[in-house]
């Protein structure tokens, strides 16, 4: 049973039940169109980490998306379960009942897994064998995020041929995603990142083909990169999933003169319970917003600063004291980190101009297994 | 529809999925057993933000505990839907949808509610009349906190008269609740802080006594304060809400040597999903755990630091490489809070030694409104 939804379809904005994460439909359509036209000739494969939700799954197919990525075997249940007809597991599922699991949603869509051990491509074969059906599987190298993921060159191509010669795998290619230069501040610092990565992806790539393996596909990318990974000559799927939301996070990144910049479109709508000498507290604290990557930014209009969260609170400093708040005003928050916030919330509310458009379950939210 | 529970009931503990939110039974019935016997005498009034779960709220009633607490409506709803039958939230409840809702609650069960506002009282005062319902009211009174609640003094007895004579409203004391106290590190600081509170609250409940106002209770206090609360002689409910759990947060506070201590009976289960070069991932990242706090601790062995996250991937560091982790071993984290870590689940799942003995549904998880 999810919680009660924060509004109706036709409701105006005003009638929104706070605290509420809300999307404004216009952006994020603008969003997803300037993605799908700066990849045009690539496989955009975006990421659904970010926002858990099937609906938007779909309208990134409806722009032309090959199928999009998760990270955990029940994510990929619910949009399996959904219809979305490809979904790649960005990760690794070593675990038994889970390697089970996926390969049973494997006979439901095409599904991919990465694997940076030989023994995991064993179980791997052996349940996707047991299950009747045959998995998507690409090998993962660490091409600078020192996450998950073997070394570049020869420890690659190991598993590759492994692979390649497992009943019910497919190998389809390399997983070579830099997670940790997403957030890289200066625009010079994410190129030099992924030029590094280009070369250890390439490598490895070539390697393998020489080998005589088909490595179809090279897929990798962030919102903070993907325009590198692009232009590389060896990517040739992305894996963007902030895009179409952005965050405070992402905001903080420098832009090159010519990267694109996308829109915030994500918000969580705050209340306002109580105001007092230049404070007022809101609705929103630690359950309506993720913290890791900082406290949430005041959007618009008032002159205010969300200094302090508690478990239901957030504490907003308000200057000058003309623009103090009300009780029951609304205040307009993006939040700091947008796809663990997504998680704490059962609904999206998606609205155009002043009405409720959508009211969108994040299906997978909580998905953790 | 809540996410498949992550075990059944009899499973040995190696067989629960991961990640999943665990809980030591064994402890947290001790420390049940520990805060009920250092507050016999006073009103208990377990806060329930904490775990946002019924059974888990059962169990404190039948610890002796006067009722629960929690801190919105819709967590109130949760509890009164399961029969839980006295309810305080410990907040403002200002937005006119939320009053009608809470109005509509109080048919069902003694329900109270804090206030720092005259409108407000005229507010609820209608709503509740309008439901044929009696809400039990709180003045709250800032005590150092700076979050919500009238100044002590004049101002909180202009309120408390207003309650007092307003219809369908019944007056029952005062919220002094010093939130920012909890987590000072040194017992001297939180003792400091809860004597400043105590002068405030003493003089409030005088000056609304003297005015012919009976002040039946004076509610407040948490984990981190909760003995010098007891101690005071002016606060006659304690609302701890963490003690059954506890977290790394928790942890970091020094206490006196005449403190009670309660034992860590929280985790995250987590597996392991890769290793290499002395780092081990895990499958439990921003998605499993609330980072406001600081990052998990890995309890018990091996020898492990959680360094890093992301969104479902946990990195530690491991050393000496003799105790290196292997692909499907198990972690116990300790979640830095424990609050919004019980709020990124769907269920929690009790063990008594290696045996899983309960799975709890998180019923008022993603509670907001």
């Amino acid at each position: 049973m999810p919680q009660r939804p924060p509004a109706r379809i036709g409701d105006p904005i005003a009638a929104i039940d706070t605290p509420a994460l809300v999307l404004d439909l216009d952006a994020f359509d603008r969003n997803l169109a300037r993605m799908a036209d700066a990849t045009a000739g690539l496989r955009l494969r975006p990421h659904a980490k970010s926002h858990k939700c099937p609906d938007i799954a779909w309208r990134q197919l409806a722009r032309g998306a090959v199928g999009i990525c998760c990270q955990k075997t029940d994510e990929a249940a619910a949009f399996v379960a959904d219809g979305i007809p490809d979904v790649l597991v960005t990760n690794e599922v070593v675990a038994p009942a889970k390697i089970e699991r996926l390969a049973a949603l494997a006979r439901d869509a095409t599904v991919g897994v990465l694997v940076d051990d030989a023994a995991n491509v064993n179980a791997l074969s052996d349940a996707t064998t047991a299950a009747g059906a045959s998995l998507d599987v690409y090998v993962e190298v660490n091409v600078g995020a020192d996450r998950c993921g073997v070394a570049p060159g020869p420890a690659a191509l190991e598993l590759a041929q492994r692979v390649a010669t497992a009943a019910g795998l497919r190998f389809r290619g390399l997983h070579a995603y830099h997670g940790s230069a997403q957030h890289l501040r200066h625009p010079e610092e994410r190129q030099q990142a992924i030029a590094r990565a280009t070369e250890a992806a390439t490598m490895t790539r070539d390697m393998i083909e020489n080998a005589g393996i088909v490595c179809a596909i090279v897929t990798g990318a962030g919102t903070g990169t993907w325009r590198h990974e692009r232009d590389s000559g060896v990517w040739n799927e992305l894996q963007p999933g902030s895009y179409p939301f952005m965050d405070a996070d992402y905001g903080r990144n420098m832009l090159a003169p010519d990267d694109i910049a996308f829109e915030q479109s994500l918000f969580v709508l705050a209340g306002v319970m109580s105001v007092a000498d230049g404070r007022a507290i809101v609705d929103a604290g630690l359950k309506a917003f993720a913290f890791d990557s900082g406290l949430p930014i005041v959007h618009g209009g008032p002159r205010a600063t969300y200094v302090k969260a508690s478990d239901e609170h957030g504490v907003l400093q308000v200057a000058p004291a003309a623009e103090m708040l009300a009780r029951n005003d609304r205040v307009w928050l993006i939040p700091g980190h947008c796809d663990p916030t997504f998680n704490l919330y059962d609904w999206v509310v998606g609205f155009r101009g002043d009405r409720v458009d959508c009211v969108w379950r994040i299906a997978a939210r909580g998905a953790l297994g």
